[in-house]
């Protein structure tokens, strides 16, 4: 397959749009064509990201008001939609159409089942191009699903939170090792860029700094994802989302208990297995734990744990940047498979 | 004077407007007379201050809807705006009207020359309303205009970076030690609740973390009061802040030259015979410099400096509370003195 | 009982020794008496604690070198260990020999159980002074042994982390409502303060800001507090601590499930109940939950719920200051109660 | 010239010692040669600088005990010094002598006068082989003095707040536009890295976080520096370099006085003349000002200023990261020129 691929990026005006354009700037195999960003607005990249400067250099390419003769026009084949959920509703089906490939940052397309969907509460639901398009969708998490993405036309990006517990938890629950009768608690702590660009009560600086506050307990949008990738049930599960005085960087503590007596060597060979061959996750060996601040501004998901004496109970740490392998770096390793490349081209 | 006076303040929903709450709620000789707590909108002073609930116990106070009818009915004799410029710039003469008198914390009423208030573009600017308003206006800060405070009846209450500089320099220049044609340099640095409490992109956590930015340059709306105040001519004196990625506090470091060669001793002397009695400036000695952590939470203004060798050129570092000793605390002192009473009730 | 108490703080360098110093000389009932303050080298208190210039004002109490004539001279009747364990192991049986009431705010001697101590290795472990000493130990949780510490020589102020979640969870397991067969989890996030005064790679800025991390699974020193004051098995908790970039505070997120379905009605009435005449602890309610912020330099612990619609599976969120409720203001809560005051004097 | 040339770093335990490491690793001409990483205690890269785990992948090089046997054996062509002043007064010469080259990152070998240099108190002051070293010696900032470090073979790389200033004043005082008689004042302020990676008072989290102090008033270490380089009289220049609450980056806010009424237009010129075809200094327009973020991390010096509108007086802006272009990669760039190659190489 040819480097000169035409990609765009819809919502470069967010972080994750951001951090996209930088990956697809620098990437490895797209160098000859620039990629388009387009918007509601026109501008430039370096305009309205400053901190993308020293990225971009002198010269900062230019920012399109979005329309689908423009991506016509540029040839576009695959389209990244960082956009609100509701648009991606729209926009990936129209896309489809056109036959452009889309990689969805939002939660548009991840979800299966209606009754985790309930929580986006989708204008569409029901429609019949809503369901035909959420039939093509693949989950987007390159661990899980290598060959699906390969071959898919429509890619849901997964979430940021739920990339880090879902990495974690994958291994041992596809190994039976844990008892999910008693219960897996999924404690995870994000950085304020998760909660967007626009300017709210909770990304003020005065909310958030010097500050820790736990929210949306039991009803998180990234719930149905954990259900649906990890195949546990509901009362399974618990999952509790907290805003750090940070950034960027996601940390999730997750507690599990396994249904025999197990060794810590049982556990990293089950998930050195798993992940053999896989570039961008980074397992810690001997006990040792990630931090937030070995995963900052990289595109891997560390996972490292620690097992109880009683060789039941395990502690599972996984971190990764909300912004990048939980957002615009996996949907870069999402396309390098679309295409038929290495899964890390550009990411390393 | 009977300690049973009727205070209100407007606009308690803002950062000024808590601190103000919370000091007068404490005020030991208003304890009998709970302030009418009024804004645009209804609530309770815990609702709009969820960091307020240990102040208030189990009990918040209600914030009322503003109306004249509301302060008449309540008898207020004291009002406090907490609001932006143009409403004070309504309101503070209709509160003259019903015989209020008023302490306003905005940049309504600071200054007194028409070509120093041309950045706040007033729209009433002219009108013999505003006119007479403004002749009736003092400013309001009590170690440069004690005996005007305590007799008027509208008190401008200074900006929070001018009272960092203003009490740095004013005792140096009253007792004309400065050379003012060699130049005074402010570099200001001000923590982001000097940004107010409506969310922006300066407020947002991902902009104000981890960075420092100079804004404003040689058109900030505090340049003004630093030349009535200081009485020095805008090409003597340059005023630069700067945004801190601290929630609150303000540093302003201040480059002047003497006029003479002069001894560290002459100079504390200055400063102690200016302040001396006054309780909310702390000056430090010996080439011991203030620190924004010293003074954060506090009602002080903290001052040190030094000398250099050629006893010529001196660097004065001045520390305040941008909330308290620069809005708020400042805001009650006055009231004090107003009211006939020791500057620093309720605030030590 | 005379107000003319007369106590004593050894140990004020540190944090915990800092909010001692500062809340007992604010005590309005030991106003005449004050501390004497005490460590390894003389000083002032401002001197060692430049940030307590305000509460201090002009003049800073001594600190002076600490010796047992010095407490014998000064009269000291209770008298505040802010020292490290090996420490307060030896001071704490020599001052009760000198009829000396002893807090104690180190892991001395919190623990009844030999192998809960392990983690301590105390070299005088198994002696007799050791023993018996160990026999007069209350542990100074007031909301749970108030008649206990009232009678006290020696009590044994509980650890930061230890408070947020003994506090969380005894209520409950108090009322038999949690199933601990299913497991509690416990997981805790702590300002850097809690790591204490001394320069170290964790306090360090650069390991510290923009990070987060877990440490000391399974091995932390507070799980022998939670193993015995909760009365729950080892197998029966899990408790992990991380270290949040912030200079103070700690909060808890604790899952526990129900051995019968309940409503949120039950849990509140359970909370409300048990702290029933209790000012130091504050409930959320409605599904509301305590932030950090709420609670930094304050004395409360604030404690908050979210149950599951199943009515099974509940999140208690905790938070306090580490140095107040966590330390030194539940130290002044145990004095308190020793001389027979309310427990929340010169505290609210 | 080949590019199979053998660098090594002594000194790789501390911030700019890795940022040094980081770099060379990824240079492209050195690419074959990996660099030999030296210190006072064996150990790996990764072990010392865990925050290097992203650039190291799997396998962290050796870090391995200094010694000039070992930097014989491994053939070493260029040796940058990491390492605290004293011992670099003593290596330099010791290398010099073995036919090494040195890039020393210390206040060693920065300063031609005796005066300046006293600050430092250097034990081998006026010995015939520190004055010999002395005299070989060039100040490492390219901008200035391509041609002599291209030839040189001792390099002294400039201190992170001298290169901030110097870049910023230079070109203006060598047009001859500022009066030095008026004075220029020097507001700098830097993050906690400038501070080492030693553990102290002054790094601990508690005393950076939520603060801001001046320090080193009239006294700092990198006034020499700004002394000779740019040919300043001490009477005319201050310097005050602030700690600010944030990992890395400085920003200096210059304030200066033109001899001549002068245009925005001609000043930029001045710049634009001054920094044209040089890589690493990045000029801002039309009044637009540098931030911290805009260059963490980057290996650039970011300059732009603000004119007022007489004429005359004139505020600038600079900001680098001080671990990279005031450390780190300035010494990579003097190495480029040292090597015949272009400045920028690996650093773009």
């Amino acid at each position: 397959m040819s480097a000169a691929v035409q990609t765009a990026v819809v919502g470069v005006r967010g972080y994750a749009g951001m951090e996209l354009a930088r990956l697809l700037l620098g990437h490895p195999r797209l160098g000859e064509a620039t990629p388009v960003f387009a918007g509601r607005e026109p501008g430039t990249l370096a305009g309205m990201h400053p901190r993308l400067h020293p990225v971009l250099g002198g010269e900062s390419p230019e920012v399109e008001v979005f329309s689908w003769e423009l991506l016509e026009r540029r040839g576009v084949e695959v389209l990244f939609l960082a956009t609100p959920h509701e648009q991606s509703r729209a926009w990936a089906p129209a896309a489809l159409d056109r036959g452009i490939r889309v990689i969805d940052l939002s939660g548009a397309w991840r979800l299966r089942a209606l009754e985790n969907r309930a929580v986006y509460k989708f204008d569409d639901e029901g429609s019949p191009a809503a369901i035909a398009t959420a039939e093509r969708a693949v989950y987007g998490m390159s661990e899980l699903h290598r060959d699906e993405i390969a071959a898919a036309d429509l890619v849901a990006n997964p979430g940021c939170y739920a990339t880090s517990v879902i990495l974690a938890l994958k291994p041992l629950l596809a190994a039976g090792l844990i008892d999910r009768e008693q219960g897996i608690v999924c404690d995870s702590k994000s950085g304020v860029s998760g909660a967007g660009r626009e300017p709210t009560a909770t990304t003020h600086f005065m909310n958030a700094a010097d500050n820790l506050s736990a929210y949306g307990l039991f009803k998180h949008r990234h719930m149905g994802e954990l259900l649906e990738q990890l195949d546990v049930a509901d009362e399974e599960i618990i999952f509790t989302p907290h805003l750090l005085p940070i950034p960027r960087g996601i940390l999730s503590t997750i507690y599990v208990r396994f249904a025999q007596k197990t060794t810590a060597e049982e556990i990293e060979a089950c998930f050195e297995h798993f992940y053999a061959g896989r570039a961008m996750v980074r397992l810690f060996h001997g006990g040792e734990l990630p931090q937030i601040a070995y995963v900052v501004r990289t595109n891997f998901c560390d996972i490292g744990f620690k097992l109880a004496p009683d060789g039941r109970r395990c502690v599972i740490v996984s971190c990764l940047d909300n912004l990048l392998k939980g957002a615009a770096s996996q949907a870069v390793q999402n396309m390098n498979l679309m295409l038929g490349w290495d899964e890390a081209e550009g990411l390393l």
